[in-house]
């Protein structure tokens, strides 16, 4: 049977989760009738401790809508240069909101406080775009996961108050984040203006992603969807996966993160290996040596029916989620140790 | 119990639709690897005798999509005054694609072939604005549910080509009018470069859109759908229930048509009715006198539980639609006579 | 000798003026350092008592950036249908702004306060634009230089404060409209948040139109001009054209309008003609006859070398000014009577 | 008397190129009617080889044109991190064409073939914004007027043409890159989709730029520029000064280039400097040594009323040009070496 580690958004509901999801009540959230989406809503932005929340068919729609939300065309946001918003949103920065990004080379797709600083241009002088906003992904993807130490996000946070910019969380795996990290939601609403958070993914939801943030940016939120042609109807349904995942499915992604530990570990002893990155949540990525033909390496998997992403310039990625289970895993390090 | 007529977006699936829908076989839909979905969109393909079709979360995406596929910042298209995709899609036009729009006071909704071309900017006088694009609108929402003569549509076609401009459809509500006029789904294939139907309204579906089209307009679908945040996950569930809907909610629009007919002959001959709009499919639209208050026939409906729309500038609007059955349908021609 | 009546921005400058022009002092005006030009916008900020000015190569581009300084990408402004906005800056509005249009059937390109109530969309109802902007154009290009009647305004600026909509004026022949009804500019600059004015057309500069407006709009004007590419070097010798015009070019206009109302009532004498528009200012629109062929008449005054426009649909249209003189209006006269 | 040696841009018309200006033929180039304009646009095209030309009151608008003439929103370009059209053009790029940068860090503002290559989105992943696009700069302005090699830009050519990419040159410095490389236009013309030129700058005249391009990307140029506004009148006044450069103002850049060099070496052998960065053309880019108070040395340049540019991060810029003469650069010299 085939194990499919290219992403966590591949995973299928439960029997559980679909039977709660067929039993949800519904109405059109077009005209916010829809007691099921507006539960979910309302549970997330008490949750964060944030003023309202609103559901989105896709992380990317949250994320682009709350840039629109931030910014005003011609302006300027900051983010590092692995930014899931820069590079995997289809250019929706600049076509959605006429906004550029000023990418700033972090690490593990994580930027501190002070680099956040030095890319900030000038209010004043007018030749360069206003910078207004901040962007930060945690866990970060094209970073391995990795989860940023919530004391940096604070200094960030003060020299975005001091310059007046708006900070956004590309939250698609923050749970993923508190797990590992055990931290609160709340710790996160303090600190940003505006979170999305992703119910597909580890949480395992088919579809569906939620903006929380404070009322004066989510007053505009509903109608910035209906431009981007977000709004839906008796989408309940989906929206009940959502609730039923944030009651099952968070504290079981430490499982996620200690199966994709031992692939790590497991990974950094064999000997086609060149590097194998650190491994804080449910994403590892390596590259094998130099020596190693990259086709016969995935050829070797692809027949041994395991799944994985190539992410280009020599780096594979390896993505554990809750589909993925103990004999899957038995498996698959199996497999990599045999090659 | 309530009896909304607000709009056919209210339906809930039947249980029949619900259980079809928990049933499906689904996948990554970012990776195209949900067979629901793509069976739906084959099937619509198919049925339309178009190259291809796909999937979005709303219309309203499906119809900014197909504007944006075939326009550029700075371009025009035509419409009628009434067009949702200028009225109701939260100025979606400018804001997604950058382009105007060229309003026609049609009838009811609909506009001639001789109001197109009349309507088109001279194409090598730069200080206008370059018409690329014409869009119908077929039934008609805020004309009535009024259904084009499909020789009218053949005859913009015609002009349409002449000037090379794209023919877009937004077919919202195409399956009342197929069922009202007895049409063929490929009469319109054969016309239209694209046309967006919907799922939800009269098919009862709790969400979903697609957009069918020839391959040189839908080549690009896949990205303007990323962008605008459209790429859902496991949406299978979502469309099954479109899929369910085709082989069991067409035909019977059937009786929605004739229960607006009933409605529409009775406020004919009530004293307080000032004009009734010409009814060809679900939606009535009328107009009280000026001597009636509307305040207090809202009222009325409202202690009888009957929920219907103000459009605004005196207009009303009822709609039928399958959670309004033959016992709603008695209450309600009751209460219409008795006020 | 060959007299174009096509437009009064074909003007060319005196000698008198082009010795000013080239006798400017002049200076790096991105570095905001050209004198000539500070002075032209303190001059215009000054005799329409409003906050600042800036200096545009355009009056397409002034107003392209007024409306970008008043609005939000997919919001919506009101303008008569007439509107140069609309018609004749290449689809700017949306290209520049993301704005639509809502259209009103005015009089001569002139709208109503109460035309204007009733197009404002319902804030509160996310599916249409959000109207936020109010553009009117005086006197009106399309309209044949019609000009408002001050009190309308006055209403139409209460409409725009109840409703909370910035108030822009598309001026670009403001100046024919003071000299015919004797106002001042400071009327004006009490009642728009931003007015544009332009220097070609009847005062004759080369190039070069000023937007004039209040602090809370002009604050981002110089950031809005330089992402539109507007931002020049030494245009001081331009910006002086503008000033000597201001001293020598606005009362004479007087001239422009008398000969216009000559060419008018000797029209409405004429059998070939069908009818002509009031004629307030320097703008003379005129439909011939069904029965004469408009390509005779063209070809009649080509022979006798005198230009004017086809604005389309049957209408003609003389424009008056400083180029065409006594002599030139005393053979047009008779041209035009012996056809 | 102060010597500004902030830009080049600086400069101010001779009397001899201003009795050229004043006594140029004019008309209105918005009907394409002015001589003057025409002349210059003609003989550009013919000077570098290409298909036509257009005129544009700054550079900023024709770089911003060509980059919407090439692209499609939610696209993508390729340029150094330094590039003008990223940096110092108001964030037009996103604002104006809705485009993203990927931005090389290349060597003084310069990349390479190999860069470029590497920096390609795959074409059919569509998560990621489509690459259509490479801007170069020659001479680079932040990169302290650096020239690119020929032959690397022929490699550059290659690349574009392999990925079906658009190849559009800022050439704001192209003036100076010609005369230090002894270089002719037509090698550039065959290489490039579209070369933006400065009359300002180096040439000296008081604004303006041309966009030459091959016919395909300059067709739609005319309704480009109407729509952000740069259609002017008789602006052949201007367009004269370009004329008057042409023939009298571009060898002698040798002498800014030669002045520059000799500046440069004095700045080699100061206690103060910390480095300075390799001047080919008429830029000097360096570096105060840590130890010294930048507010100190900008002090003691004030009082000897000289100017120079702060570029930020430490970085010092001066700029020679016509307006710094023998005179002048003896004193400069002598300023700096008493420092």
């Amino acid at each position: 049977m085939k194990i499919d580690l290219r992403s966590d958004t591949l995973t299928k509901p439960t029997p559980a989760m679909l039977d709660f999801m067929m039993k949800a009540q519904v109405g059109d959230d077009v005209y916010k009738e829809d007691p099921t989406v507006n539960e979910l809503e309302s549970r997330l932005a008490k949750m964060f401790k944030m003023d309202s929340a609103l559901y989105f068919p896709t992380g990317s729609m949250a994320n682009q809508a709350a840039i629109k939300l931030h910014t005003q065309p011609g302006e300027q946001l900051i983010a590092d240069q692995y930014a899931h918003v820069y590079n995997y949103e289809g250019g929706g920065v600049s076509f959605n909101s006429g906004v550029s990004c000023k990418l700033i080379n972090g690490t593990r797709g994580m930027i501190t406080a002070s680099q956040v600083e030095a890319a900030i241009n000038p209010p004043d002088f007018y030749h360069s775009p206003l910078t207004t906003l901040v962007c930060l992904e945690n866990t970060t993807n094209k970073g391995g996961g990795a989860c940023y130490d919530l004391e940096e996000i604070k200094k960030i946070k003060a020299v975005s108050n001091k310059h007046g910019l708006g900070l956004h969380l590309d939250g698609a795996r923050l749970w993923n984040a508190l797990v590992a990290k055990g931290e609160e939601p709340s710790s996160y609403g303090e600190l940003f203006d505006t979170i999305s958070v992703c119910l597909s993914k580890g949480l395992g939801a088919p579809m569906g992603s939620v903006l929380i943030g404070k009322r004066q940016f989510m007053d505009k939120a509903m109608r910035v969807r209906k431009v981007l042609g977000g709004g839906m109807r008796q989408v309940g349904y989906m929206a009940a996966a959502g609730l039923y995942a944030l009651d099952h499915h968070v504290d079981r992604m430490a499982e996620d993160h200690q199966r994709a530990q031992e692939i790590a570990i497991l990974l950094k002893d064999q000997t086609y290996i060149k590097s194998v990155e650190s491994t804080e949540t449910n994403i590892i990525i390596f590259n094998l040596k130099d020596t190693i033909d990259g086709a016969s390496f995935a050829n070797y998997l692809f027949e041994n029916q395991i799944a994985i992403s190539d992410m280009g310039q020599g780096k594979l990625r390896i993505v554990t989620h809750y589909d993925y289970d103990k004999t899957a895993h038995a498996r698959v390090l199996d497999v990599l140790d045999r090659f």
